[in-house]
């Protein structure tokens, strides 16, 4: 029996959530959503969910990216006791992902820990966009897939018309980003090495001759935060020579002043998906998601 | 075979934990706590805790209960994953536990949420202090212990040879508690009656007729919030002629001006434990939550 699909929107994800259930062409369930004065968050779903497949859209985002997940537990759990039937977790941007192994003796594996708690919290499956590293979900007893935001940002892209594009990958972690994105656009890659120093967490990265000189350069990464490693690969590029620069990822978390500094290292526009909504969210992730869930 | 016994206090309990400890006269484990520039939560145990007896302390205290809740999920799974026997989750102010049932259709009932959360990161129980309604912590598999503070409430009291104390609860949700206080004391209890109008939410207290003047006015809650009710309760003390007041508590939460509210409406002091750590949290629960754990 197929069922009635039907988009739950999370507090972080309002607008996502109703371009999925315009893809799918499906209704959306509206949450009441409160906080009390000592800080309680307070959900109610406004209408009856009850034998529906619901589609829980919620990024975990900052600055409170654990309001988000409790929030998501409130979410699933509720839909459960309502008489739900099945739950997609839609999670576009996964908070803590980075943390998906213990790098020191007795950190906690903060990531495949909140993976526990969503699939916990009653979720039948997790949805994602562009996970850091597919690791996290090893050992989870859902099934989850990890959708890629690479073709959407090529085919915006495309509409720049770049000119002898290069595609940078800022280190090697991007260095599948980069390549997918180079194919998709007809494009060279170059992968450039980034070095952590141990002591002080300093980061350098190596300055490699790369052949730029009035070519477009597109900078790929899955996340933009701090901004750090992605103004260490503009500064190269804009040093050999680049035409255009443009930073691209995924997930701009962009922390503090760091848009600013992207932007004044030499960067025409930093583009990005609604996985993690702001004013550089101009590619939805919408179509890719809607695609999966009318498997 | 008697597990060796430690404790890892968490941020929202630090020093309420190491109080714990030296009444249990045990060991501690230290945590490294960081936040990253996003706002995801970094913890690190910083001692090996294997075959021990973990004795979590975590308050889920405001501004901010969730980061209280998501830390205690990454200490109590962390420390199971490095070979812990038993997880005692010491939860002394327990957040969302007014949320217990649902009032309104649709509504999360968030409090139970939470338990299952914490439950399914490994507890192997939980212990609190005066909880607001038992009902929180039905349907679990692993046992709970709920503890009151009434009896060192009391002690502290006493040290003011108070003149012919009142009781008083400020509605009758607090009955037991007033009547346990008053017991403990050899005093004499009275219960207002609190009405919620449905429509504005505004609470009304009666104003019944309660001989107090002249006599010390002991306002006793579980819970001091927003200090709505408590300082209704105070006003009818004050206008009755009673002599000293004082607003006891197990839990001061007291958001935004609700102290100085209290104050300014004729109190003498407001007392309350260090479940939720501030500058009126002058009685120590420590002594009941160690005598629970030596059995």
């Amino acid at each position: 029996m197929l069922l009635e699909k039907v988009v739950v929107p999370g507090s972080s994800s309002q607008l996502l959530g109703l371009r999925i259930s315009r893809c799918l062409n499906c209704g959306v369930i509206p949450i009441e959503f409160k906080t009390f004065p000592d800080g309680e968050k307070y959900i109610r779903i406004k209408e009856e969910p009850k034998n529906r497949h619901a589609i829980v859209v919620q990024s975990t985002i900052p600055p409170n990216p654990d309001q988000g997940i409790v929030e998501l537990c409130f979410i699933i759990e509720t839909l459960k006791e309502l008489g739900v039937m099945k739950v997609s977790a839609v999670i576009p941007y996964f908070a803590y992902a980075r943390q998906d192994k213990r790098f020191l003796p007795g950190e906690a594996v903060s990531g495949k820990i909140v993976c526990n708690i969503i699939q916990n919290a009653g979720a039948d499956e997790i949805l994602t966009v562009d996970i850091h590293n597919k690791r996290l979900f090893e050992n989870l007893r859902i099934p989850v897939r990890d959708l890629s935001a690479v073709p959407l940002l090529g085919e915006y892209l495309n509409k720049y018309k770049l000119t002898k594009p290069v595609i940078i990958s800022p280190d090697e972690g991007a260095t599948n980003r980069a390549r997918s994105l180079a194919e998709f656009l007809g494009a060279e890659y170059v992968v450039l090495s980034k070095f952590r120093d141990k002591h002080t967490g300093e980061i350098e990265t190596k300055s490699r001759e790369i052949d730029v000189i009035n070519r477009d350069v597109v900078v790929v990464d899955d996340i933009i935060s701090t901004g750090g490693t992605m103004v260490k690969a503009i500064e190269i590029a804009k040093n050999q020579g680049a035409a255009k620069i443009y930073a691209v990822c995924t997930h701009a978390i962009l922390v503090g002043d760091s848009r600013f500094r992207i932007l004044n290292a030499g960067v025409t526009e930093i583009i990005a998906t609604d996985t993690v909504p702001s004013d550089v969210s101009l590619v939805s992730v919408a179509p890719i998601i809607a695609e999966a869930l009318k498997e």
